[in-house]
């Protein structure tokens, strides 16, 4: 895919310049300079030789076809060269040219029109606005960067020029290698989700690093991410996570940032490992690069310094790893071969005065134990230490089974050793902590590959009946779904819903609350009261006649006083639920990633405490039972303080009823099931409140 | 103080070696080479020459007197070593020497022994099995490191030696110079706190960099650290907190690793910041010594790319710091000074192509604009991009009344830059991430420096009356304190107790009751069950005597069956109180730093919710205030959801008062009221059940 782009045999550079400095004489040289294979033809209308290249005054002019243009030319001739491009046939273009979009309507206008240009013709186009992109394995550096990496396993994609630069540069001070580097710019055409799919079937590529302030698409995004993740790990940096943030990343692409709980959902969803912060990003990055997964979080500490031992030991454990001795026997085969006052505990302690061998041993020996899953280690540069010979003695052990990482410490006397470590394509930290957080990060990535099969459960419903609710409010133009209406809607999905009536006088309320049989609740009915208790529209309990026509003639009287312009559709008699555990379910819609649902203890848990959780529908059962178990409250349901526990299968099945009924209906914008009470086990949970608002629909 | 050790003026090295390699000729190598200006005395028992200096074959011989000795004899050496350097006058030692404490008990008395020597002779001793000193305005290194830093403001103090020369080497690796670094090792005399106490006093030191493993006496520490801390920032990473941690800190040295809440609550006491990691704790150290700290917690960022301005933003946001737009007048005359395209919002972006001008021009607006307190400059090395001369230009424009940070991204090309700006003083991050976050330390510190004065209130109370109580459980050798005696404890601390009584029959329980007034509570009484309700031995509610009677014989026959063995006091009568929100306040005594006070939201809150805070005694109101404020349920108690907001003055006050008992009487080793019930403003709060633990008696 996209060999036109990363695979090109003939390039055009369109705006080539003879000042070096200038972007269009960066890019000609950097193609020169990488020792591309093919032909490049340098374009630019004074004509002449340019680094030794005979240049085009126009593409016309070439005899040949071009499979890539880089176009470095102003604003305004874009669009021609362009056309010239297509002219001889390329099927990529990368717009270097900025200007477009990020400076206004205009500029967004522009970028329509040479978006459409290339689409009309089937030809793709990276940028505009953007730095370019290698290809290592190809010896292409179609950019203005400032340097050419060495080959690896690590593919960048990335929303920031900038930030390219910055990682080329951190690249080349560690020595790290990159597969492809691709700066998406403004994603006029070829976005992120693009270049993921083309990166997952790249057999360069081991790991798809991504910096991004915005998703294009979220449906095609959370397709190719899964697909990408099921064969090689995708880590993403997504920034604008603040609302300074968002407000820095929309004056700066004028992206569409969306929610920072939906992008953390939709990355939870498709396997993406999100990274914290730019140090994060390459730390995993490189260790999925380097290493092989961890098959378990078993950990071995091998140090020769107590005290980043200790902190090895404690970023394992906070992180939630294992920090796990040596099998005895294996303990003590190594503990023959060390010093007497070497521990062989872990952290394995080789001692201050440690040699490469000692090292090599300690490596060795965490290695043949099959209750280790991987190994960290540490190096302070003591006396008589040898970082350089025992960063090569640790990697001539290295079996490549289990992952190993590094963390020699300091900044000068062990610079060799830690380049060396990574040339030896063993990840190399500046801290213990970091060291372990990588592994984390692989260790997630174990476990999501690992996940159970995702099959979403399909409930047997009345779809019909919905359908019906739905098109009577939408021939009544009525975005809010009222608890009478919302819950008509739930019992079509087999919710559990209380034995109710709309009454429209006095008399109406009694009869309906007789048939029914007390005790009854009672409920004001308007489309212009969402909030009732707040207007004192519901009353509890009602356990005869008289009650509720007190209840009756009191909310009318209040209703009138409070909002006398309300329309009042009656009021809502109701028999009592029974009681249970108040549980909140709902689904809010994101722009991007679509239908999110949410789950959480009712009451102060989700007002005060925010012990919410939130997954993308469609759910899976499995996946309804993690959202109950990522919650702190999660003890509560379970009996903590010798309570009952509650049936969390119904909890879990009203999610994926809701997950269903969401999936099958795209005009709900907003649900919530507030509360939905839940019993022992055993027992049905009832929908005691419910509401809902559709979209398309003018309030 | 400690001018024997810091500055000496004569200095022996016993056992000096002529090998190098070997720690003996390392530590002369160093004095020699660090340009030590007073005399070196190397003593090595086969005499001769060592470096082109006469050795002493033993001190003895030489005929001038010594400040100081570093002992790097075998093990077996040591005591007559330091008996030499008695005898020569010298007022301090330092033994490097390793083998005592940390290899177990024989290592420990040996120990034992050396302290006791020096410390009879009033000579103090850093070690054993140490790294050495150094202090670089005395060209003193006194030490087995293998670099001698530059001359800084960080003075570091280590319980790790090999973490001492990973310092160093990071310090030559980025050029950051040093006041003092102290390798505590074993510290048999003296400790963290000797050496806080004498750098807060040091005029070379702006800030003090503790790495700890454990703290050696926290009631001393405790004082000398806020001593420290009112003068200048005191920066600890304190390891082994996590179980593996303290476990591995604990076979490492043989430290007493304490419990890492109370490490916590120690260090926000006395204004210590605490460093997450390695890699923290010296990004703060280089912010305090390298820039002034900021009036407030609004920050301007300026940089030459998207991306990393969002990064800044995001880390800033979520750091609880402001992203300050500079004021409209300040912005515009900048827009004026900057390229069409630039943004002057916040972040500031001076464009790809900026050179040091654009800079400057955009660090002097943000210095001249008084909404600013600080200022992040963040740069990625671009194809136009100057970025020594950015450094340079941007420390040029420094004003120094506001901090300025940098983060120059990349890792080849802006090296020097990076070297360049921490020469010019200026700290250098790799990530715009870590430059808040040093950033974020010293917006803490300053703020714990604005504290409010503290004063410790003290309430008029009964305290012969608690002596009393005491006494008679002393006697009787009961260390568990039952709800009875507790709560006249409570009483005599001038609590709101609900009026009870014992009664040791039925016809006395109902008599009781009677005299009390219904409803009355009855609760078991017997030292052998503490936990009352899970025997059956709590009943409420009770209303008249007839239900007074079924409880109590309904009581007897259910602990006759559960606890036939236990001893009975009889049953407790009490006064219903009345309803209000349970809070659990209490007190555990850490080891090391004494009494520290809990408090969280009764039920769920502490237990599901693990929503609690703690805090040292003895405490102030505006402390216990804090205490409040620090829980996530804080809102519960403000009246969240429509629910009165209950007394918070009654909840502090409560705090204060168990901080008084639990000073005054340091045999309570625990105390636990719970709950405590808490009504709306105005009313008192309620002692509903207590207990206490008492120390020094056998259970």
């Amino acid at each position: 895919m996209l060999e036109s782009l990363l695979k090109p045999k003939a390039v055009a550079v369109i705006g080539a310049s003879r000042s070096p400095g200038k972007v269009g004489h960066e890019i000609l040289a950097n193609l020169i300079n990488a020792g591309f294979k093919g032909d490049i033809v340098p374009v630019n209308p004074s004509g002449g030789e340019i680094l030794g290249l005979e240049c085009c005054a126009d593409l016309k002019e070439y005899d040949g076809a071009i499979d890539l243009s880089v176009i470095a030319v102003p604003n305004k001739f874009v669009k021609a060269a362009i056309e010239s491009s297509i002219g001889k046939g390329a099927g990529s273009v990368i717009v270097i040219t900025a200007g477009y979009k990020e400076t206004g309507e205009e500029g967004a206008a522009l970028e329509v029109e040479i978006a459409g240009l290339c689409r009309s013709s089937g030809v793709r186009m990276v940028g505009p606005n953007c730095l370019g992109v290698i290809n290592t394995e190809h010896d292409l550096n179609a950019s203005f960067a400032t340097q050419m990496p060495g080959k690896g396993g690590i593919s960048v994609v990335s929303q920031s020029g900038a930030l390219c630069t910055a990682i080329l540069d951190w690249a080349a001070g560690r020595g790290v290698g990159l597969a492809k580097l691709v700066s998406i710019g403004n994603k006029a055409d070829l976005n992120e989700t693009d270049f993921i799919q083309v990166l997952a079937g790249d057999s360069q590529t081991k790991v798809i690093a991504c910096y991004l302030e915005s998703i294009t698409a979220g449906d095609e995004f959370l397709i190719a991410a899964e697909e990408a993740a099921n064969t090689k790990p995708v880590v993403v940096l997504k920034v604008g996570t603040s609302s300074a943030g968002v407000k820095a990343a929309s004056s700066h692409t004028g992206s569409l940032a969306g929610a920072d709980i939906a992008y953390g959902a939709a990355f939870k969803r498709s396997g993406v490992i999100r990274a914290e912060n730019f140090e994060s990003l390459f730390d995993s990055a490189t260790a999925f690069a380097m290493q092989p997964l961890p098959k378990g979080n078993r950990v071995a500490i091998i140090t020769n310094a107590g005290g980043p031992g200790i902190m090895a030991a404690d970023a394992t454990e906070h992180s939630g790893l294992i920090v796990q001795p040596l099998q005895p026997h294996i303990a003590e085969a190594l503990k023959a071969k060390l010093p007497a006052a070497a521990s062989v505990g872990n952290p394995i302690d080789v001692l201050g005065d440690a040699g490469p061998e000692a090292y090599a041993e300690a490596v060795k020996a965490a290695q043949a134990d099959d209750t280790i899953d991987a190994v960290i280690v540490i190096l302070t540069p003591q006396a008589m230490t040898d970082a350089v010979g025992t960063a090569r003695a640790v990697a001539e052990c290295i079996k490549g089974d289990k992952p190993v990482f590094a963390s020699f410490m300091g900044g000068h006397d062990v610079m060799e050793a830690r380049n060396e470590l990574m040339a030896l394509n063993i990840p190399d930290y500046p801290s213990p902590d970091r060291a372990v957080a990588a592994l984390k990060s692989m260790c997630d990535y174990e476990a999501w590959r690992n996940r159970a099969p995702r099959i979403v459960k399909r409930f047997p419903v009345n779809r019909r009946r919905v359908e019906r609710v739905l098109s009577r409010l939408a021939r009544d133009g009525r975005p809010e779904v009222g608890e009478v209406e919302a819950k008509e809607i739930l019992r079509a999905y087999d919710f559990n819903v209380p034995e109710g009536r709309l009454a429209t006088s006095l008399d109406e309320a009694v009869a309906t609350a007789e048939q029914i049989g007390y005790s009854v609740a009672m409920k004001i009915s308007s489309p212009d009261i969402l909030h009732k208790s707040d207007f004192g529209g519901v009353k509890l309990d009602l356990s005869n006649a008289d009650q509720v026509r007190d209840a009756y003639d009191l909310m009318m009287l209040r209703i009138q006083r409070i909002a006398p312009e309300a329309q009042l559709n009656g009021v809502y008699i109701e028999q009592m639920g029974k009681r249970g555990r108040e549980i909140i379910i709902g689904m809010t819609r994101d722009p991007q990633f679509g239908p999110m649902l949410m789950f959480g203890l009712g009451g102060i848990f989700v007002e005060v405490m925010k012990d919410v959780t939130f997954y993308l529908a469609p759910i899976t059962a499995d996946e309804a039972m993690q959202m109950l178990k990522a919650t702190k409250s999660y003890a509560l349901l379970l009996g903590a303080r010798g309570e009952a526990a509650v049936d969390l299968g119904e909890i879990a099945d009203g999610l994926q009823r809701i997950s269903q009924l969401v999936t099958d209906f795209p005009q709900i914008a907003e649900l919530d099931i507030n509360p939905f009470l839940v019993g022992p086990v055993g027992s049905k949970a009832v929908v005691a409140d419910a509401r809902m608002m559709l979209s398309g629909l003018d309030p």
